[in-house]
């Protein structure tokens, strides 16, 4: 079946109260749009058309791709107006889909199905239904006493009958290539308004022979977007089904309400996540990874076995098996550890690769760095990368011990089973095997008063 | 209409489980019987008394205000004898309204509507009601064929029939000012609790010539508090008013049920929160900003376009736009961010000023500083501000280098364009555009043994 | 009464996607088949036989007790064959309780109940029934015209009429001693599963003599879990069940949604619990102790009047009354605060005693350490208690100021009301009442150039 989906996203979204164009507000950490996009391409169509008005060239930025045509709608005159914006070779098509930008829940195996049923449907309209809880402010389905759908009824001019009708227009809609263009040539703007209204060739459809609706059974899926709290209603349905994903995949969610996931988690079996966790980006967790309370995890991968405790920070890292984070820990990108190796609190990781086995526990910058296997940084590690110009490495070679709060001001290199004294900074390179230090002396001052002291005998 | 307002206030609230008396108990980070008092406000009352028993100074403490007149129930003898204490000039007043401190949700809006009823009314008592999901455990309105009040039964004295009755008493009400003194002295403490309980005045009113039921649509609005359950779902409901309202402003909430708000937030258009941020008094946000996750900010201005990281502390601050901070930021107040600058993890700013674009990226600690344009402050920079007895000021200038791990000894100053080596402890005054230092030689002992080679050569 | 009580515990639970066992999976931090086992205990029978088949050794290792008989099923032939694992000696009890290890939430008193009904009862066999609010997908119960159970019929086999009914099987069922060994020999496994039901028993019970059926109100009681989306269901009840308890007794959760209890919180009155805490092992909680959002705390204790600042992590700790902790202190096992302490940001204690009024709050590290009362640790104090080969022990006498950035590399000590100056690496005991330091002399170099001066000169 050859299909064009046309995507309507140039409402302004007047609702959102934002300077953005309505569906580049997110859902799972992704545009509306992109959503819609990918429902759509899930039917393989000829065509795909988006139509921008407000703010194209954002959209644009954020969505642009080879398979979609961006198109404007320069004037806002109504969904009439917005499809013929998209045409007209719209009798090329057998079918032409109409969906919406700010409908970003729709599943592509409801569309599939939907498209199979237009396949086999002698009518030359298609539209989408669904049941609400509550169906008051949607357009109802009017049925004849066969049951075909006659038209759609607004709110606003529904009888008391026609408004216990439960089934109401989502506002999909499809067409057969060859009547649309005549159709939405016979659209009048002459109401209220003042615009074009695509919902009127439904009117057509039903007088010239009839028209399919086709129920979708979870009204959650076609909920649209017109203000931040339908975009917090759809974020949490989209979160609840992606922590259903996660949980059916084998992962414990302690509290799958109040875990967010903004991008994707591939996780193994027996992955266990505390409350309060927050993954963005492309995130892969090992079997038996353990991630604790509070941590957010973007565009990283954590393995098998390993243990993320609370408040920790994740992101561009490959955290190895068997490895412990945290807590407090901060792992930036480029931050590579190695199996067993640990990252305590209070500590920032960037650019470096740990060991296997390598410890940095406590309070410590570890910087354009490369650690060999078994080191062990002291508290208050400093790699000083940064000379105001340019960043330098530190290397630090197998089975090292770094004393307490000392700074090695890269470039340096510190030898394999080389000591460095707790305090020193370290400028030249430090020799494996030996004890490297740089230390004053120290000094015992009896005759010393503490300022309070004497600020108390000026006073006297 | 001359009205007077008297807010029952005197209850002990066993279920409560407290040492603090129950109307102090906390809503949006405010005393319940501080939002009674707000709504009570709107109504511009002649008068407003609040009858305390139970820790009347604490509620003195908290709430005291010129508009409010504290009057002491000194013994617990039922709602009609905690209104005699708020007595007894009512008769100069159109209408004594009794609302109670523990209902805090109920709105001035509400209130308004009510006052509007009771002005335009015939009656000598107006009471509020509302209909419950479940109304088991509350009182009953009972009417005649003609729909007027004839009384309200008890859960307990009420026969099935009268248990299906829907509409229940919120157990506030409002009485004509010249009937409220003579009602109440012909109130009996005749029952099984030897109270005088003010509820007995609608039989009076019922009998004299009629009661005004007001209806409230919303029963959350008059649900009371006598436990910490009823606490947290009066909480639960409070901030889903407050999410609401910040949506319906322009602000995404990533996730409303995970956002708190104990004060007040002010934002501009396009904020967005991520989940688990916490408000904490007056929060000012600008337009583009962005939460992270797990925040907590207390009393703060976050500027334009500035970002605030994950686990981030902000109390008494102002951020700049485009300012970025966290995560694990904790800016203390007295802070001000400059536009542009940035705050990174384990990093605490106390009382400080950071100059447009200044860098304090890593585990450092500045406080009583002024830190100039640009400068860079390197990982572990302290300022040490306290000699024990006195708090003392660092002055950073424009473009200053502060090496890592860097401990300037205030009362200290960093000259314009200056650089700091690694490690240094700076106690005098460091000139503009040179490079100080302190710094021990850097020296190896190559014969140095490990203690844990020692301790092998020991055994051996 | 003599009672058996035999525990199913040998499932698989393939739809877990689980390499472990399903009843080792946790609710509320323990594992559900722990907590089927304490609601066993609660009837004190005279034996408990725990029936386990995959993963018999790790059931074993997590939840063997004295009073528990492990049986091996060998073979997985069904709820009946496992019931005959667990004999043959069942005709010595008056009643045998089959429970199912999957269903942790069934509580004690609701056994206890059932248990008295069936004392009291002449028939032979008693099932545990409830009504679910969707009874699909579970057996119903099936009565006769005077309502008495004559079977249970499985979801497929019903009939539209069948399905209707409310009242269901729980899986949970009772089966007098001398009875159990004949009938549970009579069962076939003449199925499509090719199993033993136990389930069978009910009709050779409803033929021989009549069912006891014993409602349990809560259906969420009687929840089992075979998937993890049943887990995060049940540990949803569990901590709901948790947080109640809790307010019962006089906590105020600001958001009790956003509490998780694994394990036992014993808290005293007017605690306040910030959103997003997280409660493991044994926790203790004093009088008006406030906890700040997004803490962890785990086998701990905490004084009365002390406040924990939001994002600390405390683990086996004893934090005095009236003491500070936080934001972002994280305090490890051995850690004892006394009275008024304070622990600030970005500070671990590990091990140490910091008497009445120490401070030590900013990006420090103090491990193995003793420190007097009132002293003062400036930031960047680190105590270097590990030598690579041992851990040593740092002491600090009362009233000891230890300037920022100061290393006490233990073992060592400081006197009474000694003061170490900024910077200082402290390696040999440092004396009462005096200065002590080490620092290398402030210099400054006035033709030194910035490396990105000296980039542009060697470009020019």
């Amino acid at each position: 079946m050859n299909l064009t989906v046309v995507i309507l996203a140039a409402g302004q979204g007047t609702r959102m109260r934002s300077a953005r164009p309505k569906v580049l507000h997110e859902v799972g950490g992704r545009p509306m749009v992109a959503h819609v996009l990918d429902a759509a391409r899930s039917l393989s169509p000829q065509r795909m058309r988006l139509v921008v008005g407000h703010g194209a060239e954002e959209v644009r930025d954020r969505v642009g791709a080879p398979d979609v045509e961006l198109v404007e709608q320069e004037e806002q005159l109504g969904t009439g107006h917005a499809v013929q914006c998209a045409g007209p070779e719209f009798a090329d098509s057998d079918w032409v889909l109409v969906l919406n930008g700010d409908v970003p829940l729709l599943r592509g195996e409801t569309l599939r199905a939907w498209a199979d049923a237009l396949a086999s449907s002698s009518h030359d309209l298609g539209i989408l239904t669904t049941h609400p809880a509550d169906p008051t402010g949607y357009g109802r389905i009017l049925r004849d006493d066969q049951g075909r759908v006659t038209g759609i009824r607004e709110e606003k001019d529904a009888t008391p009958e026609e408004r216990s009708i439960g089934e109401v227009f989502t506002g999909t809609l499809a067409v057969r290539g060859k009547r649309l263009g005549p159709w939405l040539a016979s659209l009048s703007a002459d109401n209220a308004q003042g615009e074009y209204y695509l919902t009127d060739v439904v009117g057509l459809a039903a007088a010239a022979g009839g028209v399919l609706a086709h129920r979708v059974p979870d009204p959650g899926e076609v909920q649209g977007v017109n203000n931040r709290r339908h975009l917090a209603a759809v974020e949490a349905a989209f979160q609840e089904r992606t922590a259903d994903a996660l949980m059916e995949a084998g992962v414990t969610l302690r509290d799958p309400a109040r875990t967010a996931v903004y991008g994707k988690v591939h996780p193994a079996t027996d992955v266990v996540v505390d409350p309060g966790c927050q993954f963005e980006g492309e995130v892969t967790l090992g079997a038996g990874a353990h991630i604790g309370p509070g941590c957010v995890l973007r565009d990283c991968a954590i393995g098998e076995g390993a243990r993320v405790e609370a408040n920790s920070h994740i992101e561009g890292t490959t955290v190895g098996p068997g490895a412990a984070v945290g807590p407090f820990a901060r792992l930036r990108p480029g931050t590579v550890l190695e199996e067993g190796s640990k990252v305590g609190n209070f500590v920032e990781v960037k650019k470096a690769r740990l060991g296997p086995g390598v410890k940095a526990n406590h309070l410590s910058y570890v910087g354009d760095a490369d650690v060999g296997a078994g080191a062990n940084l002291g508290a208050g590690t400093i790699t000083c990368n940064y000379d105001g110009h340019r960043k330098h490495t530190t290397t630090i070679g197998a089975g090292a011990f770094i004393g307490s709060a000392v700074q090695l001001v890269a470039p340096v290199s510190v030898g394999e089973g080389a000591t460095i004294g707790a305090g020193s900074t370290i400028t030249k390179d430090a020799p494996a095997g030996a004890l490297t230090l740089s230390r004053a002396k120290q000094l015992t001052r009896h005759d010393w008063k503490r300022p309070e002291e004497r600020a108390k005998e000026e006073q006297d």
